[in-house]
């Protein structure tokens, strides 16, 4: 065989069909979010980002930058082993205390992202429960389905937040056949939101665990901010709790929490979190200092819901798409592939507005899209000069504008 | 099911074989490696760390943490996306270029952890190649295990280290047939090294690419510190490099190097790659920083391979059993679960050294052991206690000393 031509066989089909990724290489800038430089064309150009999910700021908070900078300074840069061979730091206990207590759980536990975390816990559940069956949202992220398929259990897929879809899986088995419902809370790309409480219903009726990933909730919604669970009180209702601490905390790593023996049973079972080296000590101090931070700030999310709203009525009130969103996500529908990226190109040509194209396989052909997210320390200004640079962009590439909604 | 019940039971089961983890909580001190803080029983403890992954002491050198306090100054935490959405940084593309260099290759992609980078690169190729055949060594970590067995391609195992072996597999399938032969350099837990020549000797008569995990060899072989395939002459017949930035280089994080396609390819269809937050742009920077120094630097490696000898040479002057090993690793047999970690809370509570078991799953039973390892911060004086310390520990645990070797 000859690997390379095959490799760039497949390459070359990707540019064909328009799905070839090409990077914005930004270099972020503190105290300038959400403006960035970006390289491009051999310069550094001025962007403002509206597609961070960097959601509060806090990646750039100085809370968050002090604790990280003093434990760089204390305690150095890597944990220097995985978590069972001299790898772990006293950062990474607090952190674990802290998370859990937020969470209001027994226990927490970190992983090195939120992907490890999904792969991990759903793929050792799944391959150590014996005959457990995973009932699956349609639309989970890559990391749920990537741990479920790996764990190779019985799964059953309903449809996206269809309770009544999901009911009629659930009453297939017997209430004593082991069972556990993997959902998100908010799905990024759309910006809906999981009907958490039914779920926890159907749950409880059918005796199975639950499983929710908040990775696009956590810090945003609830009145201390761990997620949507808490906003709706459901979180006791939740046997495990999964987020990451890249988004909205503003750093990077996973977690799951739920009680001492599920967190200690894939603490001791699961592969992707005993062999790998663990988070910096740094890092989990920046995310413990954030985590503290968001608890007592309810005032960031308030701000943040407003911005989004915002944002939303501007774009419909000059009849630009946005797709039914019920949270802070701001989806624009293009709805093919490579318009879609010239949209974004142009308006980082045009406008120095950094929202990256999202396509296929991240949304499904035909629904290529402009995920934009406001953060609290996007100004009306900056809200301005989007809706402006839309107006431009949509006009340059003949695409009509729908009635003011 | 009763859930809560069954993790209990499966914990317990682990109790009574002796095999449950209990981690150390470690607390670093830059300026003190290999000193740290020990926290247990309410206090902490001083002790001298004998089992660090960051095997030159990278992780607390002035040069890696200066780069890495001051791109947490400018550019703040986290990365704010994926690679893909606004989480590509610049120090990402400037650290992915010194690693191509560094291994010779066009390109260089990184990944959260080096557990993700084999992960994702093995089930990506296995997945997506039709046909590959993975031939993979007998002893490979579990993170190229899992990439493997969930991709699906066909797999054969070769015995470790054994060219026969893997030539009879081999040799069972036509030339034309998609090969890949995966495999490490330096083996963890033995501190022996691979036939790397008469591997690629094989992958060419065959026509198999190479994938070789130097995990454990990176920083520390070769004149520019990129490994034993380096040392060894053989770096252009690896199509592809693995290695972590968390153990020599002593931050986190993993990457891949190879040809621009094979690396392109990885980039455009690894979901472990695709669907995740990006390394902090601190992380990036403390890592070029790092291996910057280490590419010129051979003393350190120097230095470090004279402490090693002389930890194996004084511990078999008096008789401890040091495994056969040809690297910088020192593994001392102890052959028993119980006993293993007996010896090792005995070196912390009557020594203040520690020293982690290494038990099953990590190696097999009945081969239980302490793995030490010696970096260049290591005195003479640690080594005189790490010496006494065992002597005392073998004999408060009855065990007979060999003749001196
Ligand atoms: C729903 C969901 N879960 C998990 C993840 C993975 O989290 P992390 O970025 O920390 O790996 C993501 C995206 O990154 C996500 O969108
Ligand atoms: C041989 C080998 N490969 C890969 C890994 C994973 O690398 P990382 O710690 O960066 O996840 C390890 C251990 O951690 C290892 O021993």
């Amino acid at each position: 065989m000859d690997y390379e031509g095959y490799f760039a066989d497949r390459l070359s089909g990707l540019k064909n069909e328009g799905r070839y990724r090409v990077f914005a290489d930004l270099e972020r800038q503190v105290g300038e979010f959400p403006k960035a430089l970006n390289h491009r064309d051999g310069k550094a150009h001025d962007v403002t980002i509206w597609c961070s999910n960097d959601y509060l700021g806090m990646g750039t908070h100085q809370v968050v930058l002090d604790a990280m900078a003093e434990a760089v300074r204390s305690n150095g840069a890597g944990a220097g082993g995985t978590r069972n061979i001299s790898g772990t730091n006293h950062y990474h206990v607090l952190l674990e205390d802290e998370l859990a207590s937020w969470c209001q759980k027994d226990a927490a536990l970190l992983f090195t992202s939120g992907y490890v975390a999904n792969m991990t816990t759903l793929m050792t559940l799944g391959a150590q429960i014996p005959e457990l069956v995973i009932f699956s949202d349609s639309d989970n992220h890559n990391s749920m389905i990537e741990g479920i398929r790996h764990s190779r259990a019985a799964k059953e897929i309903f449809r996206h937040n269809d309770i009544a879809h999901l009911e009629s899986l659930l009453a297939k088995y017997p209430k004593e056949h082991p069972k556990m419902i993997a959902f998100e809370s908010v799905y990024s790309m759309e910006g809906d939101i999981a009907p958490i409480k039914e779920i926890c219903d159907l749950a409880e009726k059918y005796n199975a665990m639950t499983y929710l990933d908040e990775v696009h909730a956590v810090g945003m919604y609830g009145l201390t901010g761990s997620g949507v669970a808490e906003r709706d009180g459901q979180l006791d209702r939740i046997t495990i709790y999964q987020a990451t601490m890249g988004k909205a905390i503003g750093v990077v790593g996973g977690f799951i929490a739920g009680s001492s023996s599920v967190v200690d049973f894939v603490r001791s079972f699961g592969a992707g979190f005993i062999f790998t080296t663990s988070l910096p000590p740094a890092v989990a101090a920046a995310a413990l200092a954030s985590v503290r931070f968001l608890k007592e700030h309810n005032e960031l999310r308030v701000r943040h819901q407003e911005r989004a709203q915002t944002v939303i009525r501007r774009l419909r009130e000059v009849g630009l798409p946005v797709m039914n969103t019920v949270s802070h996500i701001v989806p624009l529908m293009v709805g093919d592939a490579a318009r879609c990226k010239m949209a974004s190109d142009l308006l980082l040509q045009r406008h120095n507005i950094y929202v990256q194209p999202i396509n296929y396989p991240t949304v499904p052909k035909g629904t290529e899209r402009l995920r934009i997210t406001a953060t609290p320390l996007h100004t009306d200004a900056h809200i301005d000069h989007l809706v402006h640079a839309l107006i431009d962009v949509w006009q340059y590439l003949g695409i009509e504008r729908q009635a003011a909604a």
